[in-house]
């Protein structure tokens, strides 16, 4: 099963392929999507779609997740987040790819072992990881690591998922 | 030539198309898009996309006019309402569609006369503008504004435009 992490930033958008086979996680592409800022903000929009697009359709993977994004105190810097974070959110879900969504603390935590982790050790702990990712930025390491997350929780909720089962095979009838 | 207007709010998406032909603007079709809140965010932006889109093809405008979006005091309600602008703002430019953006007060001003009209005041200029218009939500009427917003900016930007060619066709060589 392959997994897409994504991280939408104000100036750059990244993206990360991973395999996930049993416990066993591999690096399988990233990249970073950064748009002209001379186009008008409807075209960057659509550029940023076709080149997420064209990853999808390259690598096919069958879940997403997205970073919940952080709320500056700009309100405009909010809003242009809002905006490309849209953008990075549809892609996925225009291909019928489910999306998760983790706030920054669970990735951090994921991954560190502690929500307050810096961006470095997120970075070095993907690197270590996924031996011999390719990380051409922050926001394509944030991408590889919340791919990463989504991985870790995808097989803890099947283990819940399967042990409420279990749990309730063996609920004496009411 | 036909114009859509566009207006992306919180819970609904107003969309409104006219015809131009000189001066003379007419209704067309106008109507809401409300997607179910159950749904996960990506799903909402992928349902609002898809209804956009097939306005798009079912009328095939050739501009697109959206309302520059009030930011909002709240952080968490700007990031979500840029997150559906971001699509609002798509949809068009996927299909080719020029986008221009009009910040509040001048779509005011160029129906009502004033920057500060209140939203009453907008819809019934709008109601006496495009008579026949079958308004169903404040979005839609707001949408429909904005299409006759750029409708009277393109017509002075047009008579600008041929005026600055004839001021430099009358300058003396130097």
């Amino acid at each position: 099963m392959k997994l897409i992490g994504l991280d939408s930033g104000l100036r750059a958008t990244g993206w990360g392929i991973i395999n996930v086979d049993g416990n066993n996680l591999t690096y399988v592409a990233a990249g970073t999507v950064r748009v002209p800022t001379k186009m008008s903000l409807a075209e960057r929009l659509a550029t940023l779609y076709r080149v997420l697009n064209s990853v999808i359709e390259t690598y096919r993977p069958d879940e997403a997740a997205v970073e919940e994004t952080f709320v500056n105190r700009n309100p405009k810097s909010t809003l242009k987040l809002g905006q490309a974070r849209g953008v990075v959110l549809l892609t996925p879900a225009m291909a019928d790819i489910p999306v998760s969504e983790y706030p920054a603390n669970v990735i951090k935590k994921s991954l560190v072992g502690a929500g307050h982790a810096g961006k470095d050790q997120v970075e070095m702990m993907v690197r270590t990881l996924l031996p011999g990712a390719s990380i051409d930025s922050a926001d394509a390491a944030d991408a590889l690591g919340v791919a990463v997350c989504h991985a870790h929780h995808r097989r803890s909720r099947a283990r819940w998922d399967s042990g409420v089962q279990v749990v309730h095979a063996s609920t004496p009838a009411e």
